[in-house]
């Protein structure tokens, strides 16, 4: 696992290396793990897989003019195309041109990785190493709850993963005034309460959309996080919505869903918001911001750190349930 | 075709009445009129319906303070409950418990009719009759025009029926840069050219979406105007969508529409807006601003004004899809 | 002290009458107190002075629909117009013809006060007396706080006086990364501190805006809460905002304040929003959710609670700095 | 009149070279020229200056990925660090360390000017030379005018010189209700007429505040664009705001403002703006929409286009008030 030289000079000129030291899995590795239909339509055979890290920049090209050798970094994975009116507008995370660094280019799981000095981000010496090696997720939690808006309203999370887990956390500490969500797993749900969640209901109990309506003043959360990318979870997301509320999409249904639009979205005069990566690099000062205030508890969601060469335990942990996000470590460094 | 009394005193007090002088047909109407499966779930036998008018204060409540005999008015046809935080913050038009007029209570097809002060709508004296009839449905258009926003940026409005042809011409005097729109109606999408229409696509000619796209820098429109309801134009409207655009629905699918949340959506970091009546009153206050800037241009919409007497022919013309726009008038007033 | 009957018929059927059982003395009793020079010249002599209170409805006019005796709540003390355009876009904080409870009609330094059904704010059962009797300038702070938008941004409060200390309380719970506050009184310095606030500030320390820097990323602070009405305090505060900056400004300056306006706000493309009383209702509904959620804490800015009979005390212990916020409670109610 | 190289290796590495064709004389080049106080202690001697042109890529540096030699271009004078939350946030118009084209690096009046690739901007073949060489006022007039928000809106611009001018053709094009404008000098005044404005005034008449609050509703302006930097204009300005309005400030005064905050921005609810630069590129794209739209009228504005050798006589033909907008083009290009 050593990252690839790139072929165009100028290209080359304007990226620099960096030597990993913490590596996060995401849901993505997994589904690439287990090679399904997904990553065998999308994901190029031979890519160095990996998109979550923090390391130090060992090496850097000729033009490169925003960093330094020896700087603790991390890197946003989205490489926009640069030209185009998203990326010129600080929107490259929507380029139609985007490259996903370890599905499109060559990742972080390995001892190096080179990426476009645009995309460095420089971490602050206050954030330990297994948070600033998953600010990416960190980051699409932190881009959903502050697109909705949660100060001061009730929200709803379907969905408590990896990255609605975050958004528990973040939505605490971004003071939202009430938190309920929705998984099927106990222990997940569990943890959630642990993070700031008011009230956790079974996803497959359904009575909790009318027991959310009763705790959100009898007209339903004024915020919808959909993060499970389940059809009945969308659909019942909707539903509860109260009128004139906020939704906002990050997960992601694997076929069709059919909606009820009248009702769901358009007498409701509801606002839906389609979440896609980070806002490049307003999300991220963002998650800086909260990491450093104190308020923002992500630590017991990195149920395990494990060396690097231990990575296959890392997915069994994830698809066994008992892990949930994983950090791999490389020794010595 | 006389308005009833209202049996509660304290009701009454706070009501006045309207001699109606002119009355728009809308489309919910028409249904009405046809005793559709929607009209015979939805509308109380014995109800006088319409809701659009304009007309002249004959009598007033002991308690109104707001309004005084012989002023000309309208009236906002969603009578909200008043007392529930929709309501209560300029929200009135989603309220859940909200009364439509011509619907829930006795509406403007009659001699006269009964409305809360709160509703009524002085009429500026530079604004014509047939235009003053007809501010509920200019509100829903300019309500999702510049819910959207437009000024600067590339729309498509699908479907051009009565909304959507007064939303053209509403985005072009709202300073948007390109209009396209699709209908399956020739003459409505010649009249859509004249109204200020860039382009006008028959929408049964699959290869619109691609001339769409070369229209807006290859990008797709930044705006989707969505007047149509038709599962089809909302699938084909949200693919034409640029990346970060935003998409305002008015039009209601009569059945669940099957959406592709990730391409459609989420990837693509759209902004979905539930359209729904008007803003209360901001949004009547927009229309009358840009009827009185002299720029925006409604009257060929309003293809004919016929008697209060001769309504079946209106809705004739309607069903024939002769007419557009129709205007009862009470003779002698 | 007995509310006065109105002398209008329709005017008096629209109102109710409520017996106030709890009072909050705001700053600006205390000015009329005093009888400065801006109360000789805006108030008229002889009116019942008070507009934070709490209550029972005793008695309905006869048009009355949204209201029922027994009631517990509070009122809204700006008592709009109802016609002009603020008024009809639920903006009637800012009516040009505003009439303020207990200035320019006669206010809850009594046993009754009648307000317009309008005002009427039912108060939630689990909020205590004295914190609902105090919407009125936890509202402003609230309007403050949320219209800047304080979610994960560092904060800079200038002047913790009683609005100055529940923005404090109010910014924390809605998700401030980092609050600093600057005062002339050590003691409400220190509250502050208590409250939520990372660094207090002596005001007359000329060093404060250097150390607001530092502790800001050395950019400065991204949102400024001007609480204090003083010039220098002003000037300093938008002088250590950060580039982008929003600053929301409520203290109200007795005398015209010089300002650099191409570095203080021009060159900085800042945003500075003038707060005036409460966005209706939608303030308050903040209040109450924030409240609900046991996530704000005011109790520690109320100091006293004394009987309405002992209100000269009250004043007392606000001229003397030993109280801050001063509720009167009406006995045995 | 050369560009000078840069010394450092990965500095120039990132440039590229453009010959100018077209360049525009910006009121700050009149500053300069007339080598007034403010230039003294801001600009450096010896420097190139000029900083709105046209031109084509003669060479690029060897990092360069996003030109190549030949292309049309103009650029961005605002040249941000790269590496501050404001530049990595699509706000690099207020980077603290920015450096300003043709005041601290060599700028266009020359042969030849060298910019760094990301200040770049492709002009589309349907925009004549001399409107892309003056894409930089064109976009000091589009953000003012799409920060404050026009569509539908009353708007008064303070002072119509040549940026005033452009945005009252802009606001045109955006879709404002009404435009109103001051100005001292009787030929401006005529020409806002014709770009758009409803009404012109002359600002030395103090009735025009009286006469603008008529032309508004009685209510005043929505919208203020204060253009003049005039501290008189300023206050007359925000005495006219309408309650709950917005005002953009771009004019830069030369003295201290004193502004009467009560008043003029917090009883109003007013909304402020400091309006520095463009938004990169958000601006320029909209500049590039609204001039292909055709619905943008700035030719007239454009008063004398020039030989480059004839330099001095645009500058006097500035200053005698004959000249508004003198674009400088070099023969044979």
């Amino acid at each position: 696992m050593v990252a690839r030289a790139d072929a165009n000079a100028a290209d080359r000129a304007a990226r620099r290396t960096s030597a990993v030291t913490h590596a996060g899995i995401c849901g993505t590795d997994r589904h690439i793990y287990e090679w399904d239909a997904w990553s065998r339509s999308r994901v190029k055979l031979g890519i160095t897989t990996g998109h979550e890290f923090v390391g130090r920049v060992v090496a850097i090209g000729s033009a490169v003019t925003r960093a330094a050798v020896g700087q603790r970094v991390s890197a946003e994975g989205h490489i926009g195309c640069g030209i185009c009116q998203p990326c010129r507008t600080g929107n490259g995370h929507i380029c139609e041109k985007v490259d996903i660094l370890g599905i499109d280019t060559d990742g972080c799981f390995a001892q190096y990785v080179a990426v476009p000095e645009e995309n460095i981000w420089p971490v602050h010496p206050d954030i330990p190493d297994h948070l600033a090696a998953i600010f990416d997720p960190l980051g699409n939690a932190m881009h959903t709850v502050m697109a909705a808006g949660v100060s001061g309203r009730s929200v709803l999370i379907t969905g408590v993963g990896i990255i609605g887990l975050m958004a528990v956390s973040i939505a605490h500490a971004a003071g939202a005034a009430k938190i309920l969500v929705t998984d099927l797993d106990p222990k997940r749900l569990a943890l959630a309460k642990t993070l700031g969640a008011d009230e956790a209901f079974a996803a497959n109990d359904d009575t909790w959309p009318l027991k959310a309506r009763e705790l959100t003043h009898h007209q339903g959360p004024e915020v919808l996080l959909e993060m499970s990318g389940h059809p009945k979870a969308i659909r019942q997301g909707f539903a509860a919505l109260r009128n004139g509320g906020t939704a906002a999409l990050l997960g992601l249904p694997a076929e069709p869903v059919a909606l009820d639009l009248p009702n769901d979205i358009i007498f409701k005069g509801a606002t839906v918001l389609g979440i896609n990566g980070r806002k490049m690099f307003e999300t991220w000062y963002q998650v800086e911001n909260f990491l450093l205030s104190g308020r923002l508890n992500i630590d017991p969601i990195v149920t395990h750190r494990l060396p690097m060469a231990e990575f296959e335990r890392g997915f069994q942990l994830m698809q066994s349930g008992e892990g949930i996000k994983i950090v791999l470590e490389m020794p010595g460094l």
